[in-house]
Parts: C-alpha cells; structure tokens; sequence
C-alpha cells in the first residue's frame, strides 16, 4: 500500500454528505438538547465582553476584551449581508468581491498557474497552501439559515472544480493559555487572519478573469479538503495535524474554475502517534475524545455518516465552551504536535514520530505542554 | 543639545497647520493644474486592473490583478460608509466599531497599561508601536470630502489626548521591483495589514471601556507623530526612517483618551547619513526629492508651511505615479537603510551609519539596492 492510499479517506455504503444544518454551532440554534441559557450567554460574550472580575485568571474583563477584539475582522465580514439573512464565512459562502476583468489571462502552463498562486498565496498571508479536486463528497448536503431558521439545498458552481485550501497558523502562547477566554484570541486571529488572506486571493483570481468562491466554515467540510490537499492528516482530537504547525491551524478554501494542478495527500507518521498516544483524550474534561479505534460509529448527527475515522462529540465539547463561555483549545495545547518546528529538537521529533521510537517519544512528551498562566502571558514571560 | 532636542520637528511663525483638501492625492480631484486624463486612469486601474499585455515586464495583467488584490481589505473598509460620502481611512476616520462596555477597566498602573496595549497591538499584527501627546500641530485643520468637493473644519474630542503610533513594514521583495505595478502591492499589503491591527487594536480599547479613533491617512498628518512617538527619524525622501525596517514602512493611528505613558523620540544618525546621502534624490525620476539642506520652503501648497524639514515636491513625485499609472517606491527601495536588519552585517552597518564611517558607508552601498526583475519575482527567484 503506497502512502497515498494509506491517507486515504475510507466511507462505507452508509456515506451521507453532512447537512450543515447538524453542526453543534447551528444545532446549538435549533436544537433545545443543545440550546441553553449558557449556550446563550455563550454567544453573547461575543458581542459585549463580560465585565465582571470576580472570575479565575484568564476569563477577566480584558481577556474578554481582547478574545472579542481578535474576532472584529471576522465580525465584521459575517456580518456583512447579514440584513439578508446571511452569515458569510459561517453558513453562507462570501460575496463581497469586486468584480473582475473580461478577458482571461492566459498561463503558459497549470504548473506555472499553480506555482504562481501558491506564490500570491503565501504573499497574501496564508502559511500552508495545497490544491485538490472539489470533491461532492465533502459538500454539505444542505446549508442552514440562522435568521430565518430555514434549511435549503446546496447548489455550487459546477465550473469550480478545484479548492484552494489555506492554513493558517494559531498563534502559539495564546493556545499554551488554554483553557482561557484569553486562548480564544488564537481562535478570532485566526478566522482573521484567514479572511484577508481568502477573500485577497480570491479577488486575485478575479481580477484574471476566472471564478474564486471563499469559504470559511460554509458550503463544504475544510478537514478532508485540506487532507486531500496534502496540507497534513487527520487525528485522534479530531483535527488536521500539519507537519510545521501541528494541530495550531485554522482552515479555510476557495472554489475555483482557475486549471490548477492537484497535490497529494501525505503521510508522516500521524494516523500511528494517534493510535498509540491517548493525551487529547486523556486531558478533555468533558471526555468528548474517544480513546477508541477509529471506526463508523456516528457518536451523534453533528458527526458525518459513513466515514471510518476518530470521531469527536460535538455535543459534550460544546457544552464545556459554553460552561466556560468560551471556546476550549485543551486538546491542540497538549497534542505532542503542537511544537515550534523551528526548533532542531522539534523537527527530529517529527521524524521520530514516524518511526517505533514514538513509543518513547510519548513517555517524553509528558513533561511538556503544560498551560502557561494567563496573568504570565500579559506579564509578556 | 540631548538627543531628544535634536531630533525635535522645528517650526517658524509662518507655520500653519495643514489643510487636508491640499494633499496631492485631493488635489487630483479638484485641482486643474493636478488632474489629468493620466490621473484619472491611475485611479481607475485600482479599480479594474488594465489587461493589456503589451507594456513592459511588471506592469502586465497580473501584476496589476496582484497590485488591486492587495488592496481590497482598505478598499472594503474605505468604501463602508461610501453612501454618506465618507471615504475612511483616506479622508475620514474609521466609525466601524462595535459599542463598548460601560464600565472602565481599572489598571494597575499607567505603566503597565502601557506595556499591556503594546502587547496587543504586537499579537494583532503591528511591527512597531509608540505613544505620543496628541500634539494639535499635526492634526489638520480641515477635512476634504471627495463626494461631494467640501472643505468643513476638522474637528476631534479633546479627551483623545494621546495617540498610539503603529508602523508595519512593507514587503521587501515586492519594493526590491519597484518602480512596477508589482510593487505597488507592497504598499497595499501595508494598507489592508494595518488596517486589521488598528481597527482590532481600537476594538479591544473600546470593549475596555475607553474611547479609540482608528485613523490612516485621515484626521492627520502621521509622519511628525511617529517621530514625536519614538518610531524613527525624518528623512531626505520626506519618509520616517524606522531602526528595524529603515524606509519601509506604513504608518497608522489611533488617538484614545487612555492614560498612556508617552515615548520619547529616538535619534540613531538619519540626519546626519541624509545629509550626506543623495541616493534617493539622485534616483528619482522626476526629481522631486531635494538636494538642499533642510528649509522652511514651501515647494507647492501640498508641504505645510513653517517647518524646517527636507521637502519633497508632491506634484513631480504623482506625476510620475500617474505616468507609470501605479505608486513608485524607488526613494523607498535605493535607501541605505532598506535592509533586511535581521543580518548581522546591517545590524553593524546601522551603528556605523550613526559615525563618521557613514562616508565609508555611502560608497560601499552604491553596490547594492539594484532592482529586482519583476520575472524574478514571478519565478520565486
């Protein structure tokens, strides 16, 4: 079996595409086993930070303050149809490029298309970057309408044959401060930072004379695209794991009719450190990571059916957030690939990852990963 | 004379404070002997790159589709309130922030407010922070509205009594090909980048319970108050000359009435290097950089007047812009201090350009800072 194979995404005769109308954040709407004063309270944290100073460290007024902060480009661009009912980079694809030129620039070939993209790419902020083919399988069935609580079919392009994936790094000591309202900042720079890297690219594209759709967590499941895209593989926490960031990415694509070339998924060793290191499992407090094999079993409808991989339940995770009122990276903090790849000891330790010596390389990894105090993170230590 | 003097921005009792209806770019619009049928096109081709591919290497199809690509997280948040002709970050302020809480957040101490906003305003984004007095002198004395060719009274809360300076560098690659509409894109990378760090930096002010006005090149002048903040020294090219980016800059506000502790200003031998530098006036094309010694002269009503200072001529310099229908950084890219100051050899030559060596200095540097083929670039070379 050549690697390729090996990452290969397995579904069974019980496959159905997700309904985006199923994930927690919009069951969390709909849903009253999910919605809850705290799920409520939840959100609204967002809008206007908690004021209050009678809490643990971490989850005071400014850490509020800042998380909410972090979130304003995202806000911003989310909201902006949304007196059409839309949540742009949440349930509905972005629309809000210029529009482009008539004529279509011509490449001399798709390598040096796709070269030349992933150049402006990483120019224009994106840290990974990998093509695949737009694959029907990870399109959700149906889109969900939060104003209107409305669920209707999801209608792409058929021209957009190729997803541009994008990964962006999570910053690392703010997620070493996890759990924490603090730690969340990571998460609204990310969405952040993502948005001007996709919706900059995509106005690139645009700009040539072709079609470039930016998505966030709308129209289709980031995960596999990017897995299929070669940017890294899938873990036991239920995330990609990168090869120069570990588990610290956040995901987003663009659709596109531009005829680029495809990458390979690859393979480094992940699928065996997951099976044999329990530590995400191990340190969830609501114990929504299984320390089972991975397997078809749907935990619950936020989990796609018919895909043999490790499954996470969303409906235990999310009831932590909102307990805490904010989002919980515990499980990308202590993944023994949340490591600085900088590092010479580091980039040894990846490769070791992909051979038996992983069995000591966990015994290891307990001594790091400990959570930085929030008050030593605004102390800059 | 301490340093501090030395590097203080002299002014005669001609001085008047500046009249933003007088900026080059405004004068574009309303001034017949600025507008053209160039100029018109200049500010067109931000809007749809041209698609001609018979003009020279880097001011082809894609390198303006890349240039106007750059350029669309300012020109989203410049055209957000369009309808009411306001035109923010260029002519306006930002209003775009979310209310805030209503209690203040009490900190410990003015200093360690200080250091915790520049914390914050580095983790969303910024290279470089400083503080200063909201001094009246630079703020300007009237507004331009480009809708609607109106000159009104600028006015500002007097509470706002401090100003927080932020300098992001440029993209050294991408100005190492100017003059190119390539180039040009480095200039709206530095735009769309602080816009992220000023409006989520004002953000966090904001939902601290104080007051924040994000601002670029609107409300005023940004140069004098990054010197007046620490950020760098006045140059012959009429650019802020940073320790860590040299030229390469775009500079950003934010006035706000928190109890910040001002910077003080810094002096590390620009003056001195300038004056005997000619680098940048010797390679400009339409000449509009000085030979001369700092003066009080006005060239043309686009310098203010009453301040000793080396002067550019704003007419020559965007007749050239116009004639290459894009931005020229050349003064930017042929500076001595455009370096990449992570090297050590520039670490040392940046001491030595504050000594009598700079006349060495000068000479040796003439083998370097050549321009980079655009075809490079595109190569990844």
């Amino acid at each position: 079996m050549n690697k390729e194979n090996k990452s290969k995404i397995k579904n069974n005769e019980t496959f159905e595409k997700f309904n985006q109308k199923n994930d927690i954040f919009n069951r969390s709407l709909w849903d009253k086993t999910v919605r809850s004063k705290k799920t409520e309270k939840f959100y609204n944290d967002y809008t206007k930070p908690p004021e209050s100073e009678n809490r643990p460290e971490g989850y005071k007024h400014k850490d509020y303050a800042f998380r909410n902060a972090t979130w304003f480009m995202s806000d911003t661009f989310s909201n902006i149809h949304k007196n059409n009912g839309r949540a742009e980079g949440f349930t509905d694809e972005f629309k809000v490029q210029k529009p482009g030129t008539k004529s279509k620039y011509i490449f001399k070939s798709n390598k040096d298309l796709t070269d030349e993209i992933k150049i402006i790419a990483k120019k224009l902020g994106a840290d990974l970057v990998g093509i695949t083919k737009s694959n029907p399988k990870w399109i959700y069935s149906h889109k969900y309408r939060r104003a209107t609580d409305e669920v209707k079919p999801n209608k792409i392009d058929s021209s957009l044959n190729r997803v541009i994936v994008i990964a962006n790094q999570m910053d690392k000591d703010l997620i070493d401060t996890a759990p924490s309202a603090l730690s969340g900042s990571a998460t609204g720079l990310g969405y952040s930072n993502d948005l001007t890297t996709i919706l900059s690219l995509s106005q690139y594209i645009i700009n040539l004379g072709y079609k470039a759709v930016p998505s966030q967590n709308d129209t289709a499941l980031s995960i596999p695209l990017a897995i299929e895209a070669g940017l890294g593989e899938y873990a036991r926490n239920g995330l990609l794991i990168t090869k120069k960031f570990g588990p610290r990415v956040r995901i987003s694509k663009i659709f596109t009719d531009l005829p680029l070339e495809c990458d390979k998924p690859i393979s480094f060793g992940v699928k065996n450190y997951c099976s044999i290191c329990n530590k995400c499992a191990d340190s969830c407090p609501p114990r929504a990571i299984s320390f089972d094999k991975p397997s078809f079993k749907q935990i619950n409808k936020s989990n796609i059916k018919g895909i043999k991989k490790w499954s996470v339940d969303a409906e235990k995770c999310f009831k932590f957030w909102a307990s805490q009122s904010t989002d919980c990276s515990i499980c990308i903090r202590v993944c023994p690939y949340n490591k600085d790849f900088d590092k010479l000891t580091h980039k040894i330790g990846i490769k070791l990852a992909n051979t038996p010596f992983r069995y000591i390389l966990i015994k290891l990894d307990n001594f790091f990963g400990n959570r930085k105090k929030p008050s030593e993170w605004w102390a800059n230590k």
